[in-house]
């Protein structure tokens, strides 16, 4: 199969940007630029992201390439290429009807599309078919501009804690159907200057504790601060748990978390919306995750459980 | 796992050369240089690539860099680091008393030993449990020196075929354990005008054809020139092929197949020695793979099949 795909895979990437040399060589050239460079690559596997049998294939390949461009949004990194690697089943157990080359090009449709939202190329990859189940992992590359690059571990005591959106209950839809927040990044990271940042991938509560950790620092979240998303009160009705709880522990809700001097917030606001920079708390000095709501601090653990509550 | 792991990994990599910002952020932070990039991927699988149970999993580490440093060396790129993404089996079925840790850190250690060896970092990567197989995916990032590229694409007529080492019967040992040819290519890449390149990864027929059709042109092999390795030989005695079969047809020799002036033979061999240089044929302006053997040419098939032989 790999020969025919490649084929029509290097006429159907033809539509993005091109680097100097891409799809068919033993490796892909790309041109030197006077910015650093910003690489990320992550896997997206069948039974732990998303279900073959339940999911559509374009959906997959779309999810792929998001994940990976909201890494770079979290570093302020413009995304430039990506290379994908597919290991794709031999048989597609969950719906024999659907061929290996079936599969493979619906996946792809939906990488080329989500990185044509962003004008970013898909300069290379490696395809296998196995007897396991699908496996893709794609890397990107992207690149700093103005020399800002935003880390994890640069969080200042009194920042602002601020989120780019609404928290919880992603797996409800939005996980396989959400926009990497590339041009917030774009118009933050020249005006704004942002102290440390990362995407929530795996829920407030615990990528919080990853960022103050960093930092050698600690947070207060303010809960009646923390916007709730309606899929965090759609998943309550049914999960025993309170809709916060959803939103401060819940994953892949793919907004940015930003920590800004206090004095910054305003301008912030003014840039991108307060519906895209919602001010949840403050970085202390103090170590530790704590959690105000009404009037009291309790401590928070990193699954999102209010001790004492 | 994944937290303790990356903790570990991140530890074990430091001996390594770093990039601005490695293991433990969203993305990594590669200084910017003012030479092209070549970046390549490949994955190795459970099943196709190697078999869990009956191989080394330090092997299969090593395997999955040198495969990609291959690529680099044929591009005569200089290896800076690589981004290890892992689907690691729950449950190592081939050998149970194996847990799914050991066998992680046993494959990543092979990698830092392959990288280790030409001085290259492992700037980040992405680690996931899953039921299905091992699969492993790697994307190596070089540079150009001295903007130069070899790329498929620019073989002309009358250029010598050059192979940098004896080929065939890779699988009774050396697909486990090879030196990919980045110090062969380092010295070849400033003085001698390589014309075209590629490495040897399916087999010497079907890659020449590879490259002459990107290139639009043919090639004649002289098949008493080929160099024909022990192993080879030793794969004939129970395969009912010829030798020189096996050289032409089997895979994974990682050698690297160049294509120079005719000019230039005598000062490529002086300057890496005549084993690692041999001059297996010649680039024609008529179009498809032929083989002189005896003062006869016949067609060769892309599996290494000679036609009315």
């Amino acid at each position: 199969m790999e020969q025919s795909f490649v084929a029509w895979a290097k006429m159907r990437a033809r539509r993005l940007p091109q680097e100097k040399v891409s799809i068919g060589d033993d490796a892909a050239v790309l041109a030197a630029t006077d910015s650093d460079l910003v690489v990320t690559t992550d896997s997206q596997c069948d039974g732990v992201h998303f279900r073959l049998g339940e999911t559509d294939p374009r959906a997959i390949g779309r999810k792929l390439v998001n994940v990976n461009l909201s890494d770079l949004a979290a570093m302020a990194a413009d995304p430039r290429c990506v290379f994908l690697s597919m290991c794709l089943p031999n048989q597609v157990q969950t719906n024999p009807a659907m061929a290996t080359d079936a599969l493979a090009s619906e996946i792809y449709e939906g990488v080329c599309e989500a990185l044509a939202k962003f004008d970013v190329g898909l300069a290379g990859g490696d395809t296998n078919c196995w007897d396991g189940p699908l496996s893709l992992t794609l890397t990107a590359i992207g690149q700093t501009v103005d020399n800002v690059t935003w880390l994890r571990n640069n969080a200042q005591p009194d920042d602002a804690i601020v989120v780019t959106g609404p928290l919880g209950g992603s797996i409800l839809g939005k996980h396989l159907d959400f926009t990497p927040r590339i041009d917030l990044a774009r118009a933050i990271r020249s005006s704004i200057p942002v102290n440390a940042a990362m995407d929530i991938s795996d829920g407030l509560s615990v990528d919080l504790l990853r960022l103050t950790d960093a930092s050698h620092c600690g947070a207060i979240l303010e809960l009646d601060k923390v916007p709730i998303s309606d899929a965090a009160v759609q998943a309550s009705e049914s999960s025993n748990k309170q809709p916060i709880e959803h939103a401060l522990g819940d994953g892949e809700d793919f907004e940015l978390l930003l920590t800004v001097p206090p004095d910054s917030v305003q301008q912030l606001q003014q840039l991108v919306g307060e519906d895209s920079a919602i001010v949840v708390g403050s970085i202390t000095s103090r170590t530790g995750l704590w959690a105000r709501e009404g009037g009291k601090i309790r401590q928070l653990t990193s699954s999102g459980y209010i001790h004492g509550r």
